[in-house]
């Protein structure tokens, strides 16, 4: 009886073609990296998106701060070279996912452009699609909005005379020069937010197979 | 026009949810772990596993060293250290690929128990599901394969003095305990290896949301 059930069984060489997975997930996988200030609204945005493609019957999945600081970049601190590796790691896995059919939106400051800009080459050597979006309002606004303290810190911090390093207040923050999109969240509510992101993978043609 | 389609979109605070994601995917996301000597067969059956679930319309992805190894682990070595920090990472991508409702297949030596059972305890933390697949054959069998000439480089390395540090010759191979399943390839043909696979994914209800 086992036996028989396995003669159902048939592969073939090698991986699973992009194609393949696209048929069966009705999508084509791309990684859609929101980089802005933080308290800009990355993660707000990407919180919607997630819900709004899984709605429709799409797939996406987000990587964040939370499974990700937590987890596989646990062993990572702030310095420059940790922090390059931070984004390095999760480009590499937002390229697995991507590969594997899925819509990856990554919400992290990533701040620099030399960082971000690897690991578009990364997808773009793979033939997958990256969609870099920046979530852009002026440091006022996201200073005002501040909603875990961390700007008020920041600027303490730097009064003292020590500084934390901190993105906008004494790191730099690089705007990208070449973004897919920018998403200025201080005059777009969340929904509008969403449906250019929507659109603009509608355009893309990566919303069926 | 743009803000009407806008006012279709609607969410909730915080993540998807896994009964979210297995409604979407038709399957509960889970890692089958395959962990056996080099030239085991790990990777034959995982790549005919992952196949035949998406053959059957289920949804796939397997990690292993082509896709790591050249990728988010390429800055790590063979040191005892870099050994445990590949497994770690990969324990942890897998993680994040169950989260997303992946049937995530790896497979990696991964010879060493303690670094198994660190992954193990990620998934159980997290209540995902982990499958543990021994891929066991005799040590001479798989000198017998070497399909990459490896265990002969190692045997030659051993007797020159100098060592690989290559398991099963002169590195250990801690077999699993407690694994949840344990795959003769040399007794079983890569079809019903697959099948008795199926039938461990069918009988945890994993198959279907």
């Amino acid at each position: 009886m086992a036996e028989q059930k396995a003669t159902n069984i048939v592969w073939h060489e090698g991986n699973v073609t992009p194609a393949e997975r696209a048929k069966n997930l009705g999508q084509k996988g791309c990684t859609v990296w929101m980089t802005g200030l933080s308290a800009s609204g990355k993660s707000t945005v990407a919180v919607a998106l997630e819900q709004v493609l899984l709605q429709r019957g799409k797939h996406a999945y987000r990587l964040d701060g939370d499974n990700i600081r937590m987890g596989l970049n646990k062993n990572l601190g702030f310095s420059a070279e940790d922090r390059a590796e931070n984004i390095r790691r999760i480009g590499e896995v937002a390229k697995l996912f991507a590969d594997a059919g899925m819509i990856t939106i990554t919400s992290f400051i990533s701040p620099y452009r030399k960082d971000r800009d690897a690991v578009r080459k990364l997808h773009d050597d793979a033939k997958i699609p990256f969609i870099e979006v920046h979530v852009d309002i002026p440091l006022e606004e996201a200073e005002k909005r501040d909603p875990k303290g961390l700007y008020k810190k920041a600027r303490a911090a730097l009064a003292s005379g020590k500084g934390m390093g901190f993105t906008g207040i004494d790191d730099p923050y690089e705007a990208p020069e070449k973004a897919e999109m920018v998403l200025p969240t201080h005059k777009l509510s969340i929904a509008e937010s969403v449906q250019k992101l929507l659109d603009e993978l509608q355009k893309r043609n990566l919303l069926s197979a």
